[in-house]
């Protein structure tokens, strides 16, 4: 039984793993580029990249791909808070996406008017990072309610993403949350992951990550 | 390849139901209760465990098993600020346990000096609740910094949960949390469901909770 489940799911990251290299080629063919954002259940994503879209709507054409397992909101409010297009995914109770239902809902969402399409996977510090969902880059949030030994106890999250982000900073004086242990434990995951600082709410440090954000976009 | 992948899930979820089912009977002819907690990654468990074990630990002998992807900051936490014996759980990447996974860390940790068995699941709003881990009980943690929505965005989770305990009430102030609507969304998944309101770090709400617990525990 064991092996054969281990075996399963072997092969379902090997065929996850290809699929997601050609919606790679697919989108670059077509000068997309495609940013995928991680995090726990209400981590912050859905405010952050509402400031971050603002801050970049204007100069390249978004359209965001919102996952859950149920429920509708996390789409009507990106859309009503900064008019780009954007499409809620149900997972059908599954914790992540795959690069076929990736490629599925961006094909009915039709993308050949985009620079840049983002993904706001299944809150989930878990699944999310198995799957390669055919981004160009893995950014995955920490809010400091959570605390900061996350990445002792979710190694590979923080592996697979090359950007993370700190969120809900405005907060850190009603939490014991060490910044320094915080990015230290990122590093022993990541030792290239880079690492911002941002309260969405308050509006401090969105237009460091907007800046980086932007290079990477204009690279498409 | 999807319906293979279905029918694999369908028969490791029948197969660890029959598990959970021998676990929950074996536990009874030895009078021990079980208790499974669960909830996202940083919403508080450990430090609301604390609370409670330190509240019931004379009146029950209580172990507690500590399941993550890796670290041994839970376990050691929990032995160290309630003295009750704890070990820390490995998932090997997983997301979740299975009812063979705790019956094997449960022989191992020996159980016949036990009257209560503490489950602290892994960090997890999704995989957690779709697997039977054999206990009497689940119960699941939403904070306040998470926000009221995730009822609705995590259906299977709340449906399970027998009880429901908002943490981080003290942090409500600075947060967007509407606690209303939060009970309406918990009982819309599960109608029955007990919701409790604590701060664990102000020792809020926390004996009202130790009582509830306290009634099922003497109840094994």
């Amino acid at each position: 039984m064991d092996y054969s489940v281990v075996k399963v799911k072997e092969d379902i990251l090997a065929e996850n793993n290809k699929r997601a290299d050609e919606l790679r080629a697919k989108l670059k063919s077509k000068h997309i580029y495609f940013l995928n954002v991680m995090a726990s259940p209400g981590s912050g994503k859905t405010t952050l990249l509402t400031r971050v879209i603002n801050n970049l709507k204007n100069k390249y054409r978004i359209g965001v791909l919102e996952a859950d397992i149920d429920g509708e909101v996390d789409a009507i409010n990106i859309s009503k808070n900064t008019g780009v297009k954007a499409i809620q995914v149900h997972t059908s109770g599954a914790c992540h996406l795959t690069a076929q239902m990736v490629d599925d809902a961006l094909t009915a969402f039709g993308v050949d008017d985009l620079d840049v399409v983002i993904l706001e996977n299944v809150g989930n510090l878990v699944c999310p990072a198995e799957f390669d969902t055919g981004s160009n880059i893995n950014m995955m949030l920490l809010s400091v309610p959570e605390g900061h030994d996350k990445p002792l106890k979710y190694p590979l999250m923080f592996q697979v993403s090359n950007i993370a982000v700190i969120t809900k900073i405005d907060t850190a004086p009603i939490f014991d949350f060490d910044f320094d242990k915080c990015e230290k434990y990122i590093h022993m995951r990541n030792k290239d992951a880079k690492v911002f600082k941002v309260s969405a709410v308050k509006n401090i440090g969105v237009d460091e990550l907007t800046y980086y954000l932007d290079q990477l976009f204009a690279s498409r």
